[in-house]
């Protein structure tokens, strides 16, 4: 059976997933090669965690992008530019398909709806197990070690709490939570597929380590790190490799 | 055409979506009456939040579902019995269809999948801009004003912050964050269907008033706000209505 969208053209790569009462056909366009995929734009700074994971996504999917960095160090995203693209005055930003997507976890939906990247498992269960670990970091640890806060709680408490002493108490908290969670056999987060879970691990852990959290208490999320942070699409999206020269 | 599942049920309910280059078709099965519903514990917790989003969402669902209170404020949510449920030592946890959950957004979109709740619109742009007005809630406010992060805070600054101004610092700042971007015309955040950002917004804006934070900054909020808290399911979610007797 051949199937063709609206517009005509030709449908592949069929995946079918089940899972007891649900069953989701995921029909991807033989889009590429047709001029499709737009010019993809992210705006993003080089240490922000957000950010990080949209790089990995991106390299993950091998779609070529470019880099408008917003520099949060000097208060660019809260510049008229950043919040017209950007209404919260954070990064990410990225343009994609000629529209405007922020929050980082939002894109990588997108991303694997879009791109049939594998992000998400195909199963119900598989996905809520890997939007659970990743929201144990992007609800729980990031967004209470984002600079805002962190700057915010360090000055109304007159010097009493360090940004390092703050780091380091949310980040063992929320990694103390999360490796329990991580029962599934390797090789990373849910089995032997990248997902979103892994894409929100890496920048994690390396924050984690700017911040000098002791990770030996993290055994499995130390190991299923040292496999990710190696892989070279992963690997080139380190804040190293694209921080502005000094 | 007629479909199948892998146990032999018949599918019904075919939606098909497409946008661009991706076209999905979510079939359901015909689950309803053939007994595949389990009993719904839900592990909440009446001032929690994250538990006020699931109360919505199975009161939206129609799903009759039994609740055990978890005591935050008595410590109970790092007893034994909750890490086993809940290994970070929060709530909500949800037990369905056989499984345990947890973290409420991947719950919430567990829920949709399974029962085609319409949580989230069909359209990829559009359910990316439904995750993205959830997560200006749900992770950018949310966690930073979470009863652990506010606990230690005003303990580690010896009085200088008070639980008050933590709250309205960082929830007005959320909602200024997310009142320029529901530019969409209503009734709600994302048009006429109750979306998960909807599912958000009324915990929210909950905390909002419990902390005294002036809503009349957000006249596009306030007015969501004000035609979802008098929905019968909604309105049967409110803490008030599930506080344990005094």
């Amino acid at each position: 059976m051949r199937l063709f969208c609206e517009d005509g053209a030709a449908i592949s790569d069929c995946v079918i997933g089940c899972s007891r009462n649900y069953v989701k056909l995921n029909l991807l366009h033989q889009a590429k090669g047709r001029g499709m995929v737009n010019q993809i734009i992210l705006h993003d700074y080089w240490r922000s965690s957000s950010a990080y994971r949209l790089r990995i996504a991106l390299n993950l999917l091998g779609l070529p992008y470019t880099r408008h960095p917003v520099d949060l160090a000097a208060g660019d995203q809260v510049t008229p530019a950043n919040l017209a693209l950007n209404p919260q005055g954070l990064v990410p930003t990225l343009e994609v398909d000629g529209i405007k997507l922020t929050q980082s976890l939002a894109i990588l939906e997108y991303l694997d709806e879009m791109h049939g990247a594998g992000f998400l498992p195909k199963d119900a269960q598989g996905r809520a197990r890997v939007r659970t670990l990743s929201y144990a970091i992007a609800m729980e640890i990031q967004p209470v070690c984002n600079l805002r806060v962190s700057r915010h709680v360090v000055s109304l408490s007159g010097g009493a709490v360090s940004t390092e002493g703050w780091m380091q108490h949310f980040i063992a908290l929320g990694l103390a939570g999360l490796e329990p969670m991580l029962t599934r056999p390797g090789p990373y987060c849910h089995g032997d597929q990248i997902t979103m879970a892994d894409i929100c691990l890496v920048p994690q852990i390396y924050n984690a380590r700017r911040w000098a959290v002791d990770l030996a208490a993290f055994p499995v999320i130390s190991a299923i790190s040292a496999r990710l942070e190696p892989i070279p699409a992963i690997a080139a999206a380190h804040p190293d490799r694209v921080k502005p020269a000094a």
